[in-house]
């Protein structure tokens, strides 16, 4: 069990308003383990609907997220963190306010939408000042950290193959929703399936592996009659010293609710683990039976219940939360497993390789 | 998505200090949706320990729950529900006390250890002043709560079979620590398996049927040498009209991590469902393919994220937390899918049941 | 791979005419390995049936299997062996006319309708002429073979919990053809799903525990209006030294094809397997992750692909098969692992101690 | 059950003398339904060993094909159709000899060699004095055709994503056997994973989908040191109207003992296959729940029992025998469904475009 600690660390919120899906999960995940106290927002672009959100939370609410940097940072009690989980396009001038003032920053992926925007971010995380943390929840999941620390030991031998796929099919149609409206718009979004799922594959990919593709080669597609992002990306990895990997995602793949998986072949065994099943971690040895590890095998230490209690979606977006609120307590100890500014230039540059390899028929790029 | 709720109801905790297991459970539910407030414990029946694991809370701590229940009863801000989550045979005292001060309880199950301890229980609680909730929380997964409503619609038609398993391996040996201590102590836990986790298979089965069995037959062991309860339990069930069913719970089911599962048979279709696997519902008409359902069929609204974002344990443990704080806010929408004081004696009766005809070598007994 | 062999053993056929189900079965298995020719069969009851059955296979001919056991045993080419596939009242009379003719017996199980009929196929098996065999076809898959040898080695510890179950649901509404006609009628039959699918339940947990119980307390049920069999049996299990178990059969099982099962726990381990995923045996340690064993992990050779090309029902059927036609030609290596008299007489005996303990409540009877 | 047919096709064999693993299984496939004796072989370029295995299995021996093709087309009651069974570069002067000699040709696959075998065996082929078949054996298991029946009825919509996969982790190592020689070396093999296992994919894909890409992307890798073949692959695929997919095939896939499998995503509904659950397709429609269809929702009829009653690997290789024997013995119902000439040329197209695309770093070649 994790221990109980004091002092949570006081958050606030940009974006995330009633009716985003993924303010309140951020909020459940700062909420969890009663290390964050959420007290300041600027949840909409509309100042009405921001106060008002703001009043049902309980918390302070702001017009603006500028005017909140100010405030904060000059309060006595004010937010030592805050969570930036606007559209894409609107992460980078919030972050930016916000790491200038000295205030952490939690931010959802990827990092943002263009270039241009990903590196005002980085200039003002390398300023020093406060630090950037990206929210790649699945790479939190217990399961997956023990895959990763079982290719750290070198369980795997030499890592040959590396299949990533993340297949959704909620956008199968010309959906109109909030939801659906900034993803497949390409000024708010950058990418499509891209941005929105591809990199999260990408990161766990490297997450685990602890590698990244020298070359990679993209095939893009838009399925949906009129839509102007990628819903469906195939591409193809290769990596120094002759791995080799696949990285598939979609957001048309019909019935698939939320399909992430990873799979990597080394020479001496392999290793399995799908989102659906996710307290599960399947590893063959060569010459040996599979084995089913659980909570029960894992070493990191990330979970709340014993194992067969089964935790998901929100408990590891929690345990990237609970590691973020270590790390700005001074807890360095776990500090490499939780990804930043790195991880998310790493998925940008993911992004435009993809688009330059396809924009040139699957060109070979480096990312 | 759950609406924002303001005013949250303030909660007390009994027991639940450091080091347990289901205190800081019934905490994380608590918190999950942000419909409590944990503001007073007496966490511990040692005064310093219960001292400093208020500290380490953050909330007012008290050394005995009598006091606890007095003071909060007379303070403008004080609590409003408290969670009972001591030891079985510790239940009935502070759940009374509370009660009798006005005040809901939230129990812990089974309600106690002794008939005895029982009656006091549901004296109070249908004296009226307050209400008692028991955490049969499997009861509110989402797709448990389907398979109930599907039930319900008759869309299995008569219901043939009914079979729950709850299978555990953490006892095969004589386990010596905290948790297992008082679980194998007859005095502190009144029943073994049947005690611990019987009584959720028991009330799985009833919750989702809408039935209680007539008679039940049933064989207790003792596996483990020393051990003075019930290690293992297999009970037979008769329910009015032909029905039958059987529910097999263990403790010494090696390798089983939590292994609940309920099968039902109607004439016209099945429905199976594993805790393992919470997010699936298969349900297989008589003349079709099975078909598996997941939150995307699901009617109850109990979750927090879109179907295939894994939810699990806390989750479910936090729908019952907010369904209790609506109802004590007044919404009484989905009162009958919490469970009360009379989940509570029919756990009780199914303990009865089953040690008296286990005593008579499995003669036929109501429950 | 199996050995190449010549001169296969000759085979006749009882029963098994067109539009039967077992004896194609049998046919394809005795077929499958080439160790076996089909030559003679008396296919039918009606003669002129019979004898169309024979010419459709290009094979003798006979009106009645009392004038076939005579010519076949007076011709120098005549039947080393016979299959019995008949319905179960119909099993006694032929097995005993060509045992004691000397030619080996095939029997379907279960061994017969009644005790009687058993005890006169046992008395001429036991004049010790001819071989009596019994095809309890599950208990010849590989990954059941490899179970009982885990056991046979100690690798569960001390076997403290035994499930079986056997669960179907073509029999879920009053259906009127072939297969089921004769399998609802106790003065064919002998019994219901005790005798068609328990026997094989038992006979599973019997072939690889290696144990019998000692007592067993059964619940039947007729759960169709106007059947006069059992549909559904639960049954509990008592061995010598505190092992306990359960068996459960079904008919009605709405949405089971054929879900037949084996779940062992002992001191040091659990082992796992279904029929439905026949190639696959899961067995956990108490400290270790679950192992998926599949005929990689298979020591008893009773395949003919590599792991991986999956094999099944008849292939398993082929199995027994293949070994009786190894011990007919004087190999007697794999002996132990085929089902004879005794495991037939072991049957009727559970099916006896079941309905005896049905009809007294359920009280503890030896089987 | 498929009904009983008299006069088997008399058959002969080329290659699979003892030891060899794929002959075993054609023979066991032709003997499977009965519909197929096995009467001659030339089973070994090694004179002594062919007539050693010819005697073991009691037939005609040759110490070659040509002689063996010239003396059963003179006999009267010479064999009608011939299984090739050797390595790949030795399919085409047998199947040559044989076609020529009105003999028709059961081969297995992939075709040939090399492009210009290939052509010589369509040459013989399409002169009409006899047919070629080609044993690409997955294609006839009953979910297989069940799934290429529920595409061509249009369930699933417009095909949008096509995904197979083969993977195999057998040559992961260095492997020195009678199977792993001939297939890593280039001359006998022609290709490695590509013509072993990706063959299969491709024809399963083209099967179930009635589409064959225009385009394909190729990366190929020998991921063993010294390998002279390919034995990893990982294919783009690009159809006509927009459809996208993959091919990846492995032999390196340490722990994969035979993954074969399709998924399929339309603008309507999704298909999905795995060779490890041959019995169970998954269809999920748009907007409903996954239906997890058997048999009992086949309508090829392709099997022998009832649902539930797993059958396999030699069952689907046998269906593939039975109706080979149907189209020979005359009746062309389901002509269709088996793999001949133009699947084979296809395959050679196959391995013929991904050699070209990965010889020039992955552009798109027309297959």
């Amino acid at each position: 069990m994790r221990p109980i600690r004091p002092h949570p660390v006081r958050l606030g919120m940009v974006g995330g308003g009633s009716g985003a899906f993924i303010g309140a999960v951020h909020r459940i995940a700062a909420r969890m383990d009663g290390r964050f106290a959420l007290v300041a927002g600027a949840l909409s672009s509309d100042p009405a609907r921001a106060q008002a959100s703001a009043d049902d939370l309980g918390i302070r609410g702001y017009d603006d997220f500028a005017a909140m940097a100010q405030a904060e940072a000059a309060r006595p009690d004010g937010i030592e963190a805050v969570a930036v989980v606007t559209p894409n396009h609107m992460h980078a001038a919030p972050a930016v306010a916000f790491l200038n003032a000295g205030i952490h920053v939690i931010c959802d992926k990827p990092l943002a939408a263009t270039a241009e925007q990903a590196r005002q971010i980085a200039d003002a995380a390398r300023a020093g000042g406060a630090r950037l943390f990206l929210t790649h929840n699945y790479s939190a999941l217990p399961m997956v950290r023990e895959a990763r620390a079982l290719v750290a030991d070198g369980a795997l031998g030499t890592l040959r193959l590396v299949q990533a796929e993340y297949l959704q099919g909620w956008l199968a149609d010309d959906v109109q929703n909030k939801q659906a409206d900034w993803r497949t718009d390409p000024a708010r979004a950058g990418a499509g399936a891209l941005g929105d799922i591809g990199t999260h594959a990408w990161q766990l990919a490297q997450f685990v592996t602890g590698r990244t593709p020298a070359l990679i080669s993209a095939d893009l597609s838009s399925m949906v009659a009129g839509r102007a992002v990628d819903d469906d990306a195939r591409i193809a990895l290769r990596y120094e010293g002759g791995t080799k990997g696949g990285i598939w995602v979609s957001q048309v793949a019909v019935g698939q609710e939320n399909g992430l998986s990873l799979r990597l072949f080394g020479s001496d065994a392999a290793l399995e683990w799908h989102l659906q099943r996710p307290e599960q971690l399947i590893m063959t040895p060569k010459d040996g039976p599979a084995r089913i590890l659980t909570r029960a095998q894992d070493r990191s230490g990330s979970s709340r219940t014993p194992p067969g209690h089964p935790e998901g979606y929100l408990e590891g977006f929690a345990n990237l939360y609970s590691d973020i609120a270590a790390i700005i307590r001074g807890d360095l100890t776990h500090e490499g497993r939780v990804p930043g500014i790195e991880a998310g230039l790493s998925g940008m540059a993911f992004i435009a390789a993809c688009q330059a390899s396809a924009a040139r028929d699957g060109a070979w790029v480096a990312p």
